[in-house]
């Protein structure tokens, strides 16, 4: 398989590479819109540690809303089913940052990969610490997960959410309202721009990402009942409005990020992680998409 | 009719006095939730000036909602028909303080007297100046309508606003990721909040109201065309979500605010201002309207 | 003040007839649709019964929604007040043929003006009878208050609303499994096409308005608190999602129809018809809505 | 395994059917409110052809919704993608019948599970010919796939849901008035509303599933892809807005039934079939939903 492996991914890396239409970076911080949008990279690792992948594998992203897995993971494993009296676990059917559900439902989010249902996780992960404490477990956390310590904050990054960020403000005082924050709305989100704004290759991702494949692969850091819990949300909510259609194309649970990155899991077999900057419509990485329907399809990973 | 109007208000407050159900007293802030309930004041000044008035005329109250009536008139004289660009004029539809609305409109509040347009209104009226200068303007506006500088704006229940406002805030930050707040949220909010803390008598604001009876009664604020627009606009949305049944029950232009106070215009005729803290469940005072019903009835006062 | 208002109304159709933007006829029936858009009518009707009218004010057109006038009048004198509960009296802040805010309010219409409110009035009118003997009241009704028998339904136009009428089947259906639908949709609905399909003409219609002007005016047809309720309805509702701005614009209570037709009342004054088939895109009628705004500014006829 | 899941299938009926909370029937027609709500059966079939089965495996029951999943088979081997032109395939955050969304999107439903998408889909499979043809095909897809031509319609079910079926003739004639229907809405109701009323066994419906298991298992209905989409889809939109968390908990592609009925699926194991009339809040299967998140968890069968 390892030589499949290799040649499928130097075929998606090499055709890729030629595209007309790479998609539209995320513009709506300045450290985001500069990123040239003509970039590719992806690495999977197999669950007997092998780490495969293609492109500029060597460059670091920004993960954005790929870290609410790891926050997620984390929540639950703080304060287990009681997170779910805060937060849904149901597809939304509405745009990632849409307040119009937290309204209609009370400021209860949809799930915790929508902007608020992340907040709301980000604010139990807090739970009343310094904003530094709290990150020091996310970058610990994934920084275990990978193995690999040399992962760490942008802070201009961050500092850039924090300027820009009016519409999740929006939402953490929104959920503040209805009663639905346990921290000063100012704490919670300076806390979560900061997670969002983790840099790491697409191999640290993939290494990353090595927990979700299933017992006895990577450091353990959650239970085999969590991973499929996480896979499953990462199924049905991963990809936003775009979920759906995900799991029509690939069949894999997977998280996007507007970063451009995208980290997918093969149950048993892999973990995948794929960056390309360009988005789609819905704000999934364009070519990653692309990148991860034609590898599923190549080695026949869908879960279905 | 001087006689005629004396016995219809004494026996308006007589009746309402015996009130088995005061309503309920707004409770999101301890200033608010500290008023007694079982108050009730009215006062009427004719077109010539006399002034009538019954109930507990000399207690004062927080003016709230009602001071978007004249933030918008100073914000029409300061920018003229450029403000509709901002915000629209349409009855909502939906709750004071919802933002279903404000997403589905793309950050275009529906009208100046739900919260996100009166928010939209003072931004236009701070303009770049210190909250303070713009404070002085708008409570400057009322004095001279009023005749009377004992008009003062209550600090703690500016502050009180700022802290439990969370749901404002999430409104603010959603109008300026919409692009459509000139200054920095809680600028804009901070005066948002303190002409709201505006405290007046019923005869006071039944003074303040005089311009928009229409020409030649009391000091001349806006131009006559002005005044039928913000007469228009207080009929068909001056009570939010309750606007409707107020037009069909009372049928005059009418603000009203969670203080429990209500201020109404019969064109050509008399500014009425009544006050009564128990709020129905759309939040306009619950005996307030009840008595603006009688009073309308009695002296055969619909605009129909 | 008649040879004043004959000198306006002069005016506005010669002003209006070298129009450069007649708006859009409706299109939806290919009835309406082959209507040409360059006409213009208007008729008005002073307390004392005189009757003014410029353009081709003897041109039928399809009243369409502002048989909903009649229909609610007829509605309430059998049902009074018990007809709220079936249909609240709030503006919607959604268009006309919105199925929406149905669902969010369980079945509830928000207005008797909306479609979805104006079936359930004419199902209320409907009441167990034969279709035909409904229309029979509402056709006697208006033919009663325009002292005019020569006033008709367009039985093509009305079977091109049933062929042509889906959205107002899935509103009917949608209020039927509501329970707030106590007529079998297709007879409800029959009744309603039917009685929109009604033809006048301005001086007809202003005729048949004249009993909303107030006490003494025309056949009295409902009491006096009644018309000012209907008024109320009209300013509030009159104009669907425009009725803001006509408010506005006008300030006189008013219903308009897709026909391009719009009966605005001057309590205790006039009745006004106008006509011109093309529409703005609220769907209320572009050069009508312009000459109803002209004649109130010279004739001094805002309510406020 | 054969004996594994022998013992576990009779475990799960002997504990269910101790339960204190059957849930609720369906009561919108008597049909359906009138089975008693404490059955229970489940049948699983293996990939080997096994079949193991407890409970009252030979009482037949509704299936309704869950016949939506060969519907869509059907209507994807007549137009392939082309279908998606007319339904999206993304969860809905609505309920099975809501009619919000359909407006807000413009008639495009938001997947061919929910009953808008199913109209579409029955549409689709119409094709203009009469209803009884579609029935046919439909019926003959089912019995091949289950080999068992003993699979029928109950033709009173059927006629029930036309008589009580407003909500779905509000959705039809939406559709139509989007132009996003191509027979006239009783055709099309009329040809959904009888394939709804097909009754089996949870043996026939595990039977008739297994072409969804994957390439060799049963008769080949449709290609590999195209099964492999199918789950996916049943995995993010099978359980209307109890999707996510039937993710969550059992981890399977799967489709409920108001009837009672869930077909479940493992790919490359097993065909599973449960049915017990009460329904949780979400209108799935009680006690079949629990089932199924004991028997996957007994089993190891989720994909995650």
């Amino acid at each position: 398989m390892a030589q499949r492996l290799k040649t499928v991914l130097n075929e998606i890396a090499a055709d890729l590479s030629d595209s007309h239409d790479w998609g539209k970076v995320a513009d709506y911080i300045p450290e985001l819109a500069a990123v040239p949008k003509e970039q590719f990279a992806i690495a999977v690792i197999t669950k007997d540690g092998q780490c495969h992948s293609a492109g500029s594998a060597q460059v670091r992203f920004s993960a954005q809303s790929i870290t609410k897995v790891f926050t997620l993971a984390i929540a639950l494993g703080r304060s287990g089913d009681q997170l779910w009296q805060r937060v849904d676990r149901e597809p939304s059917g509405d745009a990632f940052n849409s307040i119009v559900q937290l309204e209609q439902e009370n400021g209860h989010p949809r799930n915790p990969f929508v902007n608020a249902g992340a907040i709301v996780t980000t604010d139990e992960v807090l739970a009343g610490r310094a904003p530094k404490d709290a990150l020091a477990e996310i970058l610990g956390f994934i920084r275990t997960a990978a193995e690999d310590d040399d992962i760490h904050i942008n802070k201009s990054v961050a500092k850039s959410e924090t300027e820009h960020g009016h519409r999740n403000f929006a939402l953490a005082h929104f959920l503040a309202s209805c009663g639905n924050l346990k921290n000063p709305p100012d704490m919670t989100l300076g806390t979560y721009f900061h997670h969002c704004a983790i840099e790491l290759t697409v191999t640290q991702l993939a290494k990353a990402g090595r927990f979700l494949i299933g017992p006895g692969v990577g450091p353990k850091m959650v239970s085999p009942e969590r991973v499929r819990r996480l896979n499953a949300l990462m199924m049905t909510c991963g990809h936003y409005d775009g979920s759906g259609d995900f799991a029509y194309r690939v069949g894999l649970p997977a998280k996007s990020g507007v970063g451009g990155g995208i980290l997918a899991i093969v149950p048993g077999q892999a973990s995948i992680a794929v960056w390309s900057p360009g988005l789609d419509q819905n704000g999934n990485s364009k070519l990653g998409t692309e990148a991860m329907q034609r590898l599923a399809h190549a080695m026949n990973w869908s879960v279905f």
